[in-house]
């Protein structure tokens, strides 16, 4: 069974009612009510000790799930490189709308990941589906429309996606590459863009089935290749 | 379960004594022997009415094998066609060796993929991992070592793989780009170099392992995003 | 200086008043017209023999343009295999807007490129820029608005692009991958979607500079490599 | 004029007597001394003071050319992250051979760059061409010989290459993906394997033909679209 940790700053349903409201027991909790059924899921936030993300947490981890905001710089370097080296041996790593500032994320990429457009206005978004064979949107419609969310709008610092699948219409009249994967070592990531913290965006069952067939696609290789490094012989001899 | 139909050229076999003593019941029969206990396995061959490719093979079809090298010309324009419209319809597709001169992978890609250098005098083929997080090379060592093949040398007339998985070495001094994802439509896409009939290559460990890999990602999705197309109403009113 | 050949069907313009009061000289010239002071021009129709398209005309041509809409079955197919194997051979091809379901998009993408959402409904397009280093963008804002075009929505039937540098949004509610490159053997592509017949489009200073800068960008090699093929010596000698 | 900075460890010149004998001016000069006809060169080195990279000196610099081995970590992390940013604001990065290591290409990258099999054998290499299209190989034969190189093998800790336009064979038994393209912000970035210390590689015509076409593949936009971040009005009435 895929073993899933769900990672929440869970600063903001601390400190803002509404967002108490919405989600009384954290946006991670209601994260783990639709994927507990069929993967094996762990919870850990920013105030626990390491914020909860001990090496040995990691190492029985496949999937990291991360959903961050305001407090991204009080999230330790030392924790940071621990996860980076941690998705690089292998495990996957799936940032929910605002860690795209994450500072994880931003060492991952190499590139200025916090740059985009945003505006909390209540726009609609449509997250329309642009690479229809991706195993992430089996089970969903071509469109996925949502309300009211926070926009966010191109351009959005990223390296180029490896896979593009989702395409975001707003609107007040902006666009966005809503789902993007790649690959840094042994680790897959998806970024997915939904999820701000004052909409009840996490309830919506598109969405769900959205993340939940990302946690699938990104299980980790079970006997991934034992790469040979550093100095070594010829295994052809050399004229 | 998923459905794999083996499709076989199946002339060397009949004329060869040196490939009919390697693969006495086909090479199609070769690959079916270690994918059967896994999959749902079925197996076609040129000289079949309709190539044994018939609208119904090809609707219970999930993953088509390819393995054809001396009789491309004798495969029907028609035939062709239809298997392309599976493949973008959501059946994936993998062709093998020299299935990369066939006129379905050729139409898919639509470059010279019969274009690239070869030799046969008992190259040794090394093949190595470059992309050590695909599902294709769970199982494997780095390299995959193969004593004796055809050497395929670069430039391979294919568009940028999508995913790179293999690099091979060859003895001879070439290299050539071995292991290739695409997706086309709903279908997915994975060319693999090894098996030239006088080489007992499909009876290789590793190589069966590559191919069995390779079916499993190659499964489609079961609830594919029914796509709307064509002439559609506003979503928005349109001032 | 880089030799383009403008390709238009040319018939809108002899059938339709309103197409005929845009583009009074056809599309081809219209731009021709913006063109033609950098860059050696010649300009090729539907109706021409040989579609305008001679081997001595695709052999002095370094970058086709291309527009057509409702006769792209009256190519014919022996013309489409001469472009398209001048594609290869490093001639390169820019399709405009309903381009995108011309046979030759068609053969080089091995996809159903035909395939897309539509509307005739004075949509309004902005096009944001999602590849901000590409030397298409050159002296672009990072937004193109045009205030009405036909919509094209996603799904479009094409490959993954290569690289992704433009993205509609459409105030009808759909979004577009506007802009797309690929590499097809020693030619590249780029597809640009704007341009319906009917509205003054290639007369916006902004949508000249993306085809004045794709040419730029199209240029061919002067010196391509030489590419050896087929049966080879080996360079080492074999054990 | 593009104006290139050659940035140049220059260690191994001072100590080792057969490096010195070789590029006895700094393998700086070496490359100087090819590209300064067609390109405004100034030259930096790692103890001078700032290591040669000021604010002015990278604000000056179109396309930077790294070449570090021994000393990567005594480049200072805050002259790393100037450059970084320089990169994402578009100047352009050709990091050669060792540099694969450095910490400039680490950051840009995400992964363990430092990360490959290496050996000091005498090795053949042959980079054979694998994007023809490309106009880094503009002028070149389908494969450059080296007679005599240090060896990189795969696996290479690098994400995918956006392009990849060399595949290296070694007469060992290795495989390298020796001429990698990416795009980070505004800048591009071109790995280019070969040009150990203690071989004359630099002073090869073919190798000096593909640096010198990699810096105009490169040069940065001269009007690159001015990118609006940040909080944003809508551009349409949200209802």
């Amino acid at each position: 069974m895929i073993k899933v940790t769900i990672w929440n700053e869970n600063r903001h349903e601390q400190t803002n009612p509404d967002v108490k409201e919405i989600y009384p027991d954290g946006i991670h909790n209601a994260i783990a009510g639709f994927l507990k059924e069929d993967f094996e899921v762990t919870t850990a936030t920013l105030d626990e000790p390491e914020h909860g993300l001990t090496e040995e947490v990691l190492n029985n981890t496949d999937v990291l799930i991360w959903w961050g905001h305001l407090a991204h710089e009080d999230v330790q370097d030392e924790i940071v490189e621990r996860v980076r080296n941690r998705v690089l041996d292998g495990m996957s790593f799936i940032p929910l709308h605002s860690a795209h500032g994450s500072k994880i994320f931003h060492v991952l990429m190499g590139t200025r990941t916090g740059e985009l457009k945003w505006r909390e206005a209540d726009d609609t978004e449509r997250l329309w589906v642009v690479d229809e064979s991706h195993p992430i949107v089996d089970g969903l419609p071509d469109m996925i429309e949502i309300e009211k969310e926070e926009m966010y709008g191109e351009r959005f610092g990223i390296p180029q996606p490896e896979e593009l699948i989702f395409i975001s219409w707003f609107s007040g009249g902006e666009v966005f590459r809503s789902g993007c994967t790649y690959k840094r070592g042994k680790g897959k990531i998806f970024y997915f863009r939904p999820g701000h913290e004052t909409y009840p965006t996490y309830y919506q069952k598109e969405i769900q089935q959205v993340i939940h067939n990302a946690v699938k696609w990104a299980a980790p290789n079970k006997r991934s290749p034992k790469i040979h490094l550093g100095n070594v012989e010829p295994l052809e001899a050399i004229k």
